[in-house]
């Protein structure tokens, strides 16, 4: 039975490998294709999020991290916030940067966020739910460097760019791109994010993100994003459709840029996610709890602002607290810790009705049962603590340092099983199949029944990398482990990527306008 | 600060380095060693387990599972088996192995197991509580063959079986092991059963397994487990001390030798997993919800047939629902398939109060990224689904056909990292650490702080295999993947094994009733 059904899936597979649809991907899914993929969908979460801590014991971290933001504050290093703050009657301590808030009003502050908002892509299809029980996972970013078998580990550079960013764009699993993945260092800075956005822009039609590294550097990223969706400067405020990553510089410090970064997009309506840097041990106490007190006030802190800008500007919450290694202070990921800090970060962010952002992450040097151990166990505390935003979920190496073209590809793999199993266990009465098991019998098999062959196509997630295969098939095909596999998928997906459409007005403005830009010589590098 | 730590660490750890603890391991846990271990503990379930079902979705899975025990029945192959079951009310088809039992009747048997209870070893300490919260991981079971790095792959022998002994042994987050972790061809079958047994009792002092195929071997495991246990006959019936597994002949039937080892242990007051073979695709529906409903009606059938025997005989409820790959037949582990039936499985067993088995498993033939990922994902399942004992958790690779040195290792790392995943969050006063978040302030550093100071060894887990040094020093090293530490890491832990004391009065009338058993020529090799 097994070699029948093999039969019946290549000859109908057959006619597909050979057309135009072998190169399909994308949202053209359907028949049997070189990357058999679902369409864009985000999933949902249907099982309840895993509490790590009790109500009470949620409510001593909250309480502590209010006691950091009344009685120790947070260094703002903005003059113009620090106005803000004043004017809406924070205590700003003359002549210092310190700031300090007492809970009613971060509380009062944090309710104007709304709990659940869309942001739009050029490509609506593509817009996503922040909040509320949806997902969207996007790939790795800002990593310095690039990694691929042939190629070794270098420098980021325009082409790894792109091709990272046509593998986003490819895998409908992955729902946006949040960040360079990986930062291509031979643009000059001060026109990389004009190149970099237009590629966002050309090569995707998915939600994507903009740099807080100045408010020029965010200008220019929300008039191309405006010029991409075809909006007017009023209706781009009203429709959120592009999105910052700020990372407070912790402890207690927001600087700057990333300052100038939450008024910029707060007031234009567009999308911050305040994620905290606090890695326990480092940055932040040695504790997870500790850890947590400081990156809630922070997070809250931060959030507070945005909505002195502009009430009811759509902020996310974000979670990045990890441990280190304490001989060496290396950033560790997906441990233990990692994981209760996932979970307990989506618990306080839940308590403020705030999407949930968080990682999926490792600390491995390659693509080995360490980088699926801790990938894995990241996605643990991602899914099972609630996340809507999971960051660096596709790609992400050696704590962030490189982006790994094989370590895309077995993400994906990881992520596509995600969707699988937050899809509800069908329990209808064809599904428990009595009637099947009648039929069957004691010492039958099921590969032959009617019920099976109504089935058996959809039955089951069908991996793209993990093989298979008996032992001795497996050796005789020279052994492959998953990288290997990766190795050249990769390549593959590059290959089937095709461009997704660009209206050719658009497309002209986005040129004028980057070319203006370029001529005015970009923004300052000394940010 | 980092170097700082890291001089600690090696001053204090060199005295142990050259002493005799550097080979200890097993409960000597303490100082830094070669494998840091936390004493022998069983880990609690401190989280709410996920649930795959509604209630209401639940109880459609019972009734269906009841309708097949009443309408359509399971073969029972035994003629005692059916005498006890036609004697307490079962149907029993004359001339015919088929038995159905009405729903009242099952749940009023399966109400009489025992919802908790403990299984002795022959060292107290390591005495297992199977029900409630507690988990208790064992190791590969079962496997035809070995496998590591150096020897390849090859049959099992009893070098092998005995090394993985004292892997089990050695490392304390094993707590029992639940069958032979690879199969000893080289001892003959009439005698393995007694030279095995006479290992698991030798060379551990943890709860172990003993076959059911063929009475005689049951009745040989129970007489050596009561002479290691140095109990007499009516103290070993009250003293649960030894496991069996029984797995069903998915599609609904119960063989003669898994019938005679549940008479046999029940009878004993030893302990039986029924854990139904049912892949979705092969053995069961194709539907997931279709394959619970047959491991559910199988499982209940022989749990109720235990109590028939022997009211109160402790009993697990045992589920390893997986699927197939539909073009080969091949079982697939760690698939989101997989995932849901474990969580449902373990909302089943909590249904009837019955302790859960469930397994830590992959399809995948090397250690790589696919072994990783479908192993964390099983576990993801386990854990999640509230599992008391978990089967193959070190060592499992190619879907049961191989036990592998290196997996075994690599395992260890994850079993460890879950363990301290489900050690409460320390949310005092002291760990939100607000004095610490004061004292440091702004752009200060962590390390250096005495609330650090105070902390840091014990702070976070440090893992056995993975590797935390940075990609330079990494490559430096010659770029290790995580199968290559753990090829070391095995080999240190053999030569650190050492075999716990044994009182010389069992050692002998241990082998005294071996050498007897041999001289009658053991057990019958037609089961």
């Amino acid at each position: 039975m097994s070699s029948q059904l093999d039969l019946v899936e290549t000859t109908e597979a057959a006619p597909t490998r050979r057309g135009r649809r072998r190169r399909g991907g994308g949202d053209k899914a359907g028949g049997p294709e070189l990357f058999p993929q679902k369409p864009f969908k985000q999933p949902r979460h249907i099982y309840k999020p895993v509490e790590a801590v009790s109500a009470d014991e949620l409510e001593s971290i909250h309480e502590a991290s209010m006691r950091v933001l009344e009685d120790i504050g947070i260094d703002f290093l903005h003059e113009e916030a620090k106005e803000i703050l004043k004017a809406a009657g924070a205590d700003v301590t003359p002549g210092s940067d310190r700031v300090r808030m007492d809970r009613a009003m971060v509380e009062e502050l944090v309710g104007k966020t709304p709990e659940q908002f869309t942001v739009h892509a050029r490509n609506p299809a593509h817009n996503l739910t922040l909040g509320g029980g949806h997902i969207a996972f996007s790939c790795v970013a800002s990593a310095p460097n690039a990694v691929d078998r042939e190629r070794g580990r270098r420098p980021g550079n325009q082409t790894d760019y792109r091709n990272f960013l046509k593998l986003a764009q490819f895998f409908n699993i992955i729902h946006c791109v949040m960040g360079y993945p990986v930062e291509p260092v031979d643009i000059h800075a001060s026109v990389r994010h004009l190149d970099c956005v237009s590629d966002m822009i050309r090569l995707m039609d998915k939600v994507f993100h903009i740099y807080s590294l100045g408010k020029e550097r965010n200008r220019d990223g929300l008039e191309m994003t405006r010029i991409a969706m075809g909006l007017s400067e009023e209706e781009f405020r009203k429709t959120p459709s592009v999105i910052t990553i700020i990372n407070s510089s912790s402890p207690l410090r927001l600087d700057t840029p990333m300052l100038q970064g939450l008024i910029e997009m707060a007031r234009a309506g567009q999308v911050s996610v305040l994620t905290p840097f606090t890695l326990a041990g480092a940055m932040a106490p040695v504790t997870v709890a500790g850890a947590l007190t400081l990156q809630n006030a922070e997070a809250l802190a931060g959030i507070a602002f945005t909505q002195m800008v502009n009430p009811g500007a759509p902020m996310v919450y974000g979670g990045f607290t990890s441990n280190v290694d304490m001989k060496s202070g290396a950033p560790a990921f997906g441990t233990p810790e990692y994981i209760k800090a996932a979970l307990v970060s989506g618990q306080l962010a839940r308590r403020y009705n705030l999407p949930f952002r968080t990682s999926g992450v490792c600390a491995a040097n390659t693509v080995d049962y360490q980088a699926a151990l801790e990938t894995t166990l990241s996605e643990w505390g991602a899914i099972n603590g609630g996340g809507n935003l999971i960051k660096h979920a596709a790609g992400w190496l050696e704590g962030g340092l490189s982006a790994g073209f094989e370590k895309f590809i077995t993400d994906i793999d990881l992520l596509q099983m995600l969707a699988e199993y937050l899809t509800p266990l069908d329990v209808s009465e064809e599904a428990l199949a009595i009637e099947a098991i009648r039929d069957v019998g004691p010492a039958g098999h099921f590969f032959g029944t009617e019920h099976t062959q109504a089935r058996y196509k959809d039955a089951f997630y069908a991996p793209i990398v993990s093989d298979w295969r008996n032992y001795e098939t497996w050796q005789e095909a020279g052994s492959p482990i998953a990288y290997d596999k990766a190795n050249t998928l990769y390549k593959k997906a590059l290959e089937a990527y095709e461009a997704p459409a660009l209206d050719p007005a658009i497309d002209e403005e986005l040129s004028a306008f980057v070319a203006k830009r370029k001529e005015e010589g970009g923004a300052p590098t000394d940010f």
